[in-house]
């Protein structure tokens, strides 16, 4: 068993909102997260997949096609975008890195040609960053 | 003559956008910078002061003095907020990383207790920096 | 089940010496680690917390509040400090990277409001690091 | 049970080229990766041993130790070499990160002095990497 | 005047010779970087442009555009190949750091649409950069 | 004109105190850098050399070289050591980022057997840095 990584970066906008939450609520929850007009990040995205050597190839995974199935699937749905209006996968999703991390784990689980989707990092920030194993 | 940097980061989101053009133009001149609701990044702030050693602290600057600058001039500011509609200083200026560095200069050019600002560095991504020196 | 993990960073000095061996058995087993006056390192901190997304927040912990706690029980305690002399939780311990990462780990683990104390990374240079897992 | 883990670097070049497949076939499957004269590397190793630590030392393992079987195992070996060519350990090995790792793993497995060896990570960019846990 | 900076990264391998040396000259000139089959690098690549931001869109030069210029002038031309056979602008010359560098600076120099090419910086390890000026 | 860098690492401790001043002042002066026993970091330190390129080895100076230099000159002096008690080069200086770029500058500046040192710039924190040209 081989694990294989591939780190993809994009850069987004959101704001932490609950709709079902009261204005004060929201304020109370999230802070300066909740601000009316968003903020933005540039996350940094590391998919990793799980599986056996082709003894052929020496690959798990040709890594182009796994940049070209993070790029397809994730990052051209959500790079230069607004999360809470803009991308399709995060439609009525509170858009915290937990929320996300989950989303790109739904969009990627099932693209992967060669072995298994093992986990999803998401880095926010270079301080706070959500690891995710489905 | 020693220059002292100190590092900051913020997450702010933006739109390029020039109100004194079309809608086509501006989506031709900025491509997805100009994508209807913005997007955002972690921006990293390098901030230079240029000046002599004080011979009884050894510091040009202390450096917590000169990070309470960069938090009050700037990062309360523009952290977390939408720079296009929630940036006082930031007003009706289109919010590059060129036109944001040289506002970033304009907040803390007069604050420099000791010393003189040299210049500012300004990351929007890893990959894309600005450079200004006034 | 997600993994949440928050960075923070100490600056410390240390001195590995054993009281229970001889000077020339401390020289032996040290190194220049064992040196008269100590020496010190930026140490990266590392939290990892294991979870469940609360649906409500969508969070796991608030990140905030997570930053607090390490800061209370951490970073307060032993940033700008000398491990062998002046700070209460590394007392009769030596300070070696791996026997920090398992006090910190003490520190923290009855702290963590939702979820579990998963691990702790600790760097003591770019090249050196340890994690724990109690 | 504690973790630590020595990283180390070094530079290296390879051609991905299966002697078993045709010129085409070849071409077709590593793409500029199978250029005729080859290409290379700055790789970041990460060795990560785990086991208890040792009540009077303090250590699992001492790092310098460590570090110097790393060096004498691995980099002596492949650091500033072609890895087709001029690494004993590599010979009739499609130089893949997924087979550099494996064949590192070998040389370092029965190496280790306290503890065991728990996993290799090989960073072949900084946005491609393998792990490896025997 | 303000700075603009692109960051590129690429992959290649070289071997410092100098033909007009003995082998025995080269080897006590270069070391393990004269070994046979040469050895290779993830360089880091940045280019600073010096101009006037332009009223209208608040750039000094489209990164996108700098981006594509420094593909095809440079990456296209280096990237998975080895200096020392296969790469046109490095021809006849040693491929150290400072060669390098000098030889980027000559394929980058007379593309720049706004504003001048300012300076050349260019990593061959985390540990050893160059800079030239022109 | 070409500027080669070298970046070594070394890790220190240090207690900002100056012993003309009262122990009152030196609290207010540096709070908790002032703390009786002293921290450390782990310091990185960039030395740069300008100078032209040698026609027939393609450098301006051997980057092993230069290592070598630092190391006998600065590293080898104050790393794993105490500023305040241990090293010869700080006696009698406040152990200020700046003042130690100054020191570290005046050990090296006359060593450099090819071009001239350009520049010194020294990390104390990934937040702080200090550079100095003489």
């Amino acid at each position: 068993m081989i694990y294989v990584t591939r780190r993809e970066v994009f850069s987004a906008s959101h704001r932490l909102h609950n709709e079902n939450l009261s204005t004060e609520e929201n304020k109370a929850l999230y802070g300066k997260c909740n601000n009316d007009y968003g903020h933005g990040h540039n996350y940094v995205l590391e998919v990793v997949v799980a599986g056996e050597i082709d003894p052929t190839s020496g690959y798990l995974l040709d890594m182009k096609q796994l940049k070209s199935i993070i790029i397809e699937c994730v990052i051209k749905k959500i790079d230069h975008r607004h999360m809470n209006y803009d991308v399709e996968f995060m439609k009525g999703i509170v858009p915290t890195t937990e929320n996300l991390a989950v989303a790109i784990w739904t969009q990627l689980v099932d693209q992967i040609p060669n072995g298994k989707l093992h986990s999803i990092k998401l880095y926010e920030t270079e301080n706070n960053y959500v690891k995710y194993k489905g």
